[in-house]
């Protein structure tokens, strides 16, 4: 499929890089940024282009990989107006974004769509997709069996969901994947005050995701919290008097975890 | 080294296996509970005991897993007294403990010390010492030279550590490992309400996991808290009007990546 996308930043560029991988055909990359544009272009074969008036009527499917709000201004956007169709009728193209947190109905095009690589990407990480879980949505049913044809080009993990149950998909995503991650970055902290390398943490955070893979997160808590152990509990406050941030979040999560 | 085990709990259960494996030998694994003890002894080939008062006074080497508060009634206890020494004076054997969180002299013999794996042990799941940082501390110079080479036997990534960074680092550890689970707790909670599989979350587990083998977790972070974006944090936490636990949980870890 000849394909445009619509944004270069970190799930543009891994994106367009596994669907190119896979033998599509990337016309060109749309970024307001010269250099991002260019960068990505450059990446997976395809023609630049900073002007959205520039973009070519002739491509099988858009893919939006931009902000929630940038998503409503480009599609009333003159220069988009040739790929939205008359009046946002019959002739669009099929048009598709790749949020999670973002209904379909955000496009207004007749044939839109969604395509959401759930993971976290950086432009500086290119990675496989082929265990990716992508979920689908589009307007009507042939479209859905096109976008679903497209993911499994990429991914061996492809789903059907609607905009409602995604909404809640990506919300259990940002505690799997952002609040881990802080999780991670205040146990940096802590050990850097301290002058202990981060990397003594690494066999513990691997241990603890590898574990979920067989046994369910709640089941799997080990812990002073879920001993109820309030001795270490407390001590740990305690060492954390100093700095209020990580005190009201180490108690907030242990209380959570008591009530579990 | 002839070792003796107090506990046979999850930590007791992989730390003797991995010493039985390395060659040394476990003489007696005393647990309160007699199926513990009779489960753990078992795996090592140790003779099981109930009673602390049966407890030889030949070992090398004397290690508790037990609990905070359990240290130190065993260290007084009448049976222990042929461990201890007299006086808790010169003859005393090497009894050391296992916890991160707690100082090594709440062992009150002469000849003391920590050997402190740091991972999240279960007794189902017996995993390789061979990468778990394991930190150790001693009462005099010739029983640290012990401890540590006692640590290399099952570790590559052994490490001197006073109680007082021990602390901190067992607190790191917290927010690394509990708290980590626990989000992932929390979006399978989520998750089920809307019956998707925690499983489509485990690529996203596992590359945020390895993504900080090699970038800073804080440079690492992704979503719409990092990127300030207000709408999908409202959104959000719209979606968890329901569940004030977690929507308590959700709007104070996005302020702390937005403060970060």
């Amino acid at each position: 499929m000849n394909i445009v996308f619509i944004g270069a930043g970190n799930l543009a560029t891994n994106l367009s890089v596994a669907l190119h991988k896979a033998g599509h055909t990337i016309v060109q990359v749309y970024s307001r940024t010269d250099a991002s544009a260019q960068a990505l272009a450059k990446l997976v074969d395809a023609c630049p282009i900073t002007d959205i008036s520039q973009i070519t009527a002739d491509a099988d499917i858009y893919i939006l990989c931009i902000a929630d709000s940038a998503i409503h201004s480009l599609c009333s956007s003159e220069g988009f107006s040739s790929v939205m169709g008359q009046n946002h009728g019959e002739s669009s193209k099929l048009i598709i974004h790749t949020a999670g947190s973002i209904p379909m109905d955000v496009i207004t095009s007749k044939r839109r769509g969604v395509l959401y690589p759930m993971q976290s990407f950086s432009k500086q990480r290119i990675i496989d997709f082929t265990n990716i879980p992508v979920f689908i949505e589009a307007s009507n049913p042939q479209d859905t069996d096109l976008l679903e044809k497209l993911a499994y080009d990429i991914s061996d993990n492809v789903y059907r969901l609607s905009s409602a149950d995604r909404l809640y998909l990506h919300l259990a995503a940002v505690f799997c994947s952002n609040f881990v991650n802080h999780c991670y970055a205040l146990s940096d902290e802590i050990l850097s005050q301290h002058n202990i390398p981060f990397s003594v943490m690494l066999p513990l955070i691997d241990e603890v995701a590898t574990k979920v893979h067989t046994v369910a997160p709640k089941e799997a808590m080990t812990g002073p919290a879920v001993r109820h152990d309030m001795g270490v509990i407390g001590k740990h406050l305690q060492l954390l008097t100093d700095n209020p941030r990580l005190q009201q979040i180490y108690d907030m999560m242990s209380k959570s975890i008591i009530n579990d």
